[in-house]
């Protein structure tokens, strides 16, 4: 058989789970529970390439991944065989088959992540780690305002965490946008690389700003300095909702 | 103080307990759960009366109760310290007090009951416990056809379960909607009183139509038959959504 590049859709709630991917041996992560699975289903060692880690705790609504196999499998079966294997908290929505060139990571062009803010006096009984709920008011104009400022090609190193400094801090956020749904708050961020944490510090950052703290996210940006922003947001609000290819 | 009467607007998800109520003692319930708060909160035994029972893994978006009490507390306060003592699956919504002569179970007019399938061929990693997946096709309409003849003043025996056998199982079904939404389907069943199992039987029933298979509901009501219609649906699927008063 030639060998065979296979993409996967993926949705998972990170909740129990050490994220993506973790260096450190024996810990429970999304790719080595697909990997063990695959492995069962296909009879080889397979290596699952994803489009990028997320941290312990983060949802995904579709994540991408890929790997190759001699495998001759149908997809349809493929799919069927692993979401029956997979614990309930992992799905595989889609199942294609692409070039050979297709790297879920290189190939990527953007990703777009969601926060969700639960804003309201109560919490919500189905939510919890699924939301952050905050229950004091918020002005999303305010937020708004500070949050186009961060559009554009810039240096993030002031939304990076301290414990994981990466050398190249220069991302683009393509668009970055704030929506209110009844009692939900939606921080959508669509960038071309995410830092370790970037994503939760800003959204820290804004609920500060959104509170009244004069926080000015220009000054910020070129500080390059963490704690002159809000904290980190729990990872249980965050969402990979989407990789553009 | 004069006797004060608190009408609670409750949401829980239903995964980990026994129901709403149950005679056996040391399972673990909403109501009973809800009461020991109470008491350690107001310091003096509550009665907790609730709309109806919901069987052991049924939700409510709003269930209601209502108890009465000494205390002077504040509405406020108290919704505060309730949801502050309570486990993350049962929140309390809002808190009202109410005239002396309300009562959760005898002023109710009619309750409102939300089944949701998942209808299509993968499950969702965040609904497992929450809706029914059902991965094949069905005919939304020959299940409307089928609904729409249930309406009405009715002797429902044959949707009752029969371990638990109520002496008079004529009901009146005012109202029954199916809705669609993508992938979603909503049954939503507006009665005076539900029998035991009784909307997870019609659930059940109104599958098998939507499968294919010939049911006559107007001849099930007359049968009075339990094993002549579809299987009991998975409580999972099952909300409470509204209590009329």
């Amino acid at each position: 058989m030639p060998l065979r590049n296979i993409k996967l859709t993926i949705e998972y709630n990170g909740t129990h789970y050490h994220g993506w991917q973790t260096q450190l041996p024996k810990l429970r992560t999304i790719q080595r529970t697909i990997e063990d699975k695959l492995k069962k289903i296909l009879n080889e060692k397979i290596a699952l390439i994803g489009s990028g880690r997320t941290d312990a705790g983060v949802h995904a609504l579709a994540q991408i991944a890929n790997f190759k196999t001699a495998s001759s499998i149908s997809l349809t079966k493929l799919q069927y065989a692993l979401n029956s294997l997979l614990p309930p908290d992992i799905v595989i929505k889609k199942v294609e088959e692409v070039d050979l060139g297709f790297h879920s990571r290189f190939s990527a062009k953007s990703k777009v992540y969601r926060y969700i803010i639960l804003n309201r006096s109560y919490p919500s009984a189905f939510l919890k780690d699924r939301v952050y709920f905050y229950p004091y008011p918020l002005d999303i104009n305010l937020m708004r305002k500070a949050a186009i400022l961060l559009k554009g090609k810039h240096d993030f190193r002031c939304f990076q965490l301290k414990d994981k400094i990466e050398r190249d801090s220069i991302r683009t956020i393509k668009d970055i946008r704030i929506k209110k749904r009844g009692s939900f708050i939606y921080i959508e961020i669509e960038a071309d690389g995410f830092l370790y944490g970037m994503a939760r510090s800003i959204v820290g950052t804004l609920i500060e700003i959104g509170k009244g703290k004069a926080i000015d996210t220009k000054r910020l940006l070129k500080m390059k300095d963490r704690s002159l922003g809000g904290p980190t947001v729990p990872a249980s609000g965050l969402y990979l909702v989407k990789i553009k290819y």
